[in-house]
């Protein structure tokens, strides 16, 4: 096969607000290639990453994604790394085209998948999709009372874990983090999972993150996410060195190498992948493997759609001692009204990427309509990128 | 003062090549505050960059760079640090983020110090702006005999250094590179300062890399640069540790840690640093900062045109001993089509960042409104960018 088309869709709510909320837009990736399409979506600032791929080119190394995907082969998974390593070459001054690749990599594999009728994970290598136990992903509340409630309705949604983000943790004193923290245990009862993120707050600042180790360890917390920048690797090993709560990081690599040094120098204990961002599924299946090879678990990083969920959970599909998984809990309806079949959770609470072709999720882009954004983008009077319709 | 308004120009040649030639387009950034203008340059794909400032937002932390910057104060260089901060924090998921931010930043700074009647280094906290010996940057002939007529063609222009990129290098055989080297050794004379950049070819392979060095070595190379991609510290610190010829890199950090990691990690003996591309002025001076306080020696990175070697001479303008500095030796007209003065150098061939307020370079648009690209973005209708009239 030859890839014959790649398009973007961005969708958006009618208000996108200030929240810590990455569901509140989608930009979806349609690969079509000898008969078959596949989906992908980029957990990206959509606008950037459709100029990415469409953009003219700057010099030999400063190329436009399309350049390495457009016409290219894609008859197994060795085209897709193909691909993947003519994008890392020829767009290295490019510095959103990882954003962009992610989605269109996704596809692909989604793609090859659906041509072989084949689940992706088979194609990884896996024998078998292994349930995993899903988090409900929610925002701190504003206040330690309403994150009990939150916490109780996670409970209440057949979650046996929680974790919790953002808001005011970390804004104010330890003392107000540790009700928080509080709140957050007692809504979970004494047997559930509390993870806790907060959101690189404390940028590189090492101190006040060990402010909280306290409390973190009181609450029985299974692991404090992103203390610090992503790149941050000194803070993080120092804060490790005296933490008895693991950390847990890796959301913003955008390459192999960003989480590989989270893990050698940063010693988080949990490796956290978005394929919306690291270029896609081989390089988050990558990760998994040298998480593997270093006693490090390997967890997803999802907070959009159940496209993006299915392909975040084929890295690690058939790693069945690393069963915590992000799940979306209460995710904007622009990130579900597209997809036509979302991931079923069994009657035990637990979730497994799905055993059929390719990503296994089915998008029905119409039903969508609604929150379709069209982007038009011209250069020299001449039109380089335009909606398709659908 | 509060920052009024940032425009955007994206200029480029008529035909843009797969040179690894960064001088075929450029992205200007204008800056209007108070009364004063200030200019800057994105080394960085301009129409992905145009689309970080002015995208809608996704979510609290992926917001367009624009939210960071208009309006902001602007009365000195911690009001710089502060907008900046807040770029990285609130545009923490846009990837292409840094890239954008960078030509701002220097327009910043730029801006101030023309506003205060002080070059920018003096702003920086220099006292003198020191003598530097500007390499003529070019690539390898695709022949031998070509690049020892390069190398004499830089003598013949009064560069007693040299360095040699890209071409060739590194896609066949280590005698053809040795043959390359020898070249340009010879050509640029016994006492000539024979730099190698080698754009990563290597990727992450220390062996192929390694076969390289006995050459490197004869040939008398003050460094060699770039052997892997930007993040494969561990590829860098083992190489480091065989090779007599000190190694090169950081062109592509984008931020700080980066360029800390290739130092700390990667053992690298000089730390090149784009001002266009980690972010501007200020997180480059910090580099410069702790490549002194490492014994490693800072040098600009520079490709494109006087307004963007002036911004990268700053950060280092008053480290005496850090001497050596990159000078784009054959720029395209775009990149000389906009500078009404260039930086001259000396009878004896040094160059010194301008003693003049701001940058010191002085921008004339309508002289390259030849090169001017108009950009048209349109959102859900809406025009989000268009190119401003000059």
């Amino acid at each position: 096969m030859h890839i014959e088309a790649v398009d973007f869709f961005y969708l958006a709510m009618p208000e996108v607000t200030l929240e810590a909320d990455g569901s509140q837009d989608a930009l979806l990736v349609r690969v079509a290639a000898g008969g078959h399409v596949g989906w992908g979506e980029c957990e990206a600032a959509p606008l950037p990453s459709i100029a990415a791929f469409v953009c003219p080119r700057s010099h030999g190394v400063c190329r436009p994604v399309a350049d390495s995907v457009l016409g290219a082969t894609l008859d197994g998974p060795d085209d897709i790394e193909a691909i993947a390593a003519r994008v890392r070459y020829d767009s290295m001054d490019l510095l959103q085209a990882a954003h962009t690749f992610s989605g269109v990599e996704m596809a692909l594999w989604d793609l090859l998948g659906r041509a072989r009728g084949e689940p992706v994970w088979r194609l990884l290598g896996y024998r078998e999709s292994t349930a995993k136990t899903p988090y409900a992903s929610v925002l701190f509340g504003d206040t330690p009372a309403e994150t009990l409630e939150r916490a109780r309705r996670a409970r209440a949604n057949n979650f046996r874990a929680a974790k919790f983000g953002w808001g005011p943790f970390g804004r104010t004193d330890a003392a107000a983090d540790r009700d928080q923290l509080e709140a957050a245990r007692e809504g979970l009862g004494p047997d559930g999972v509390l993870l806790v993120d907060v959101g690189q707050i404390f940028v590189e600042d090492v101190a006040r993150a060990a402010e909280r180790l306290p409390a973190l360890e009181a609450a029985g917390a299974t692991w404090l996410e992103e203390p610090f920048a992503g790149s941050a690797f000194e803070a993080y090993a120092e804060l490790a060195a005296q933490s008895k709560t693991p950390l847990a990081g890796g959301e913003a690599a955008h390459n192999v190498a960003m989480a590989r040094h989270l893990m050698d120098f940063g010693k988080i204990g949990f490796v956290q992948i978005d394929t919306g961002r690291i270029g896609g599924i081989g390089p988050a299946k990558e990760v998994a493997d040298l998480a593997v090879a270093r006693g490090v678990t390997f967890v997803n990083h999802t907070f959009t759609s159940h496209l993006a969920l299915s392909a975040s959970l084929q890295p690690f599909a058939g790693l069945a001692e690393h069963e915590i998984c992000e799940y979306p809990a209460e995710p904007k309806p622009v990130a579900t009204a597209f997809v036509a079949n979302p991931l079923a959770r069994a009657a035990d609470g637990t979730l497994k990427a799905p055993d059929a072709p390719g990503l296994g999720v089915d998008i029905d882009l119409g039903a969508a309509r609604d929150y379709l954004l069209d982007i038009d983008i011209r250069v020299g009077g001449r039109s380089i990128y335009s909606t398709p319709a659908i």
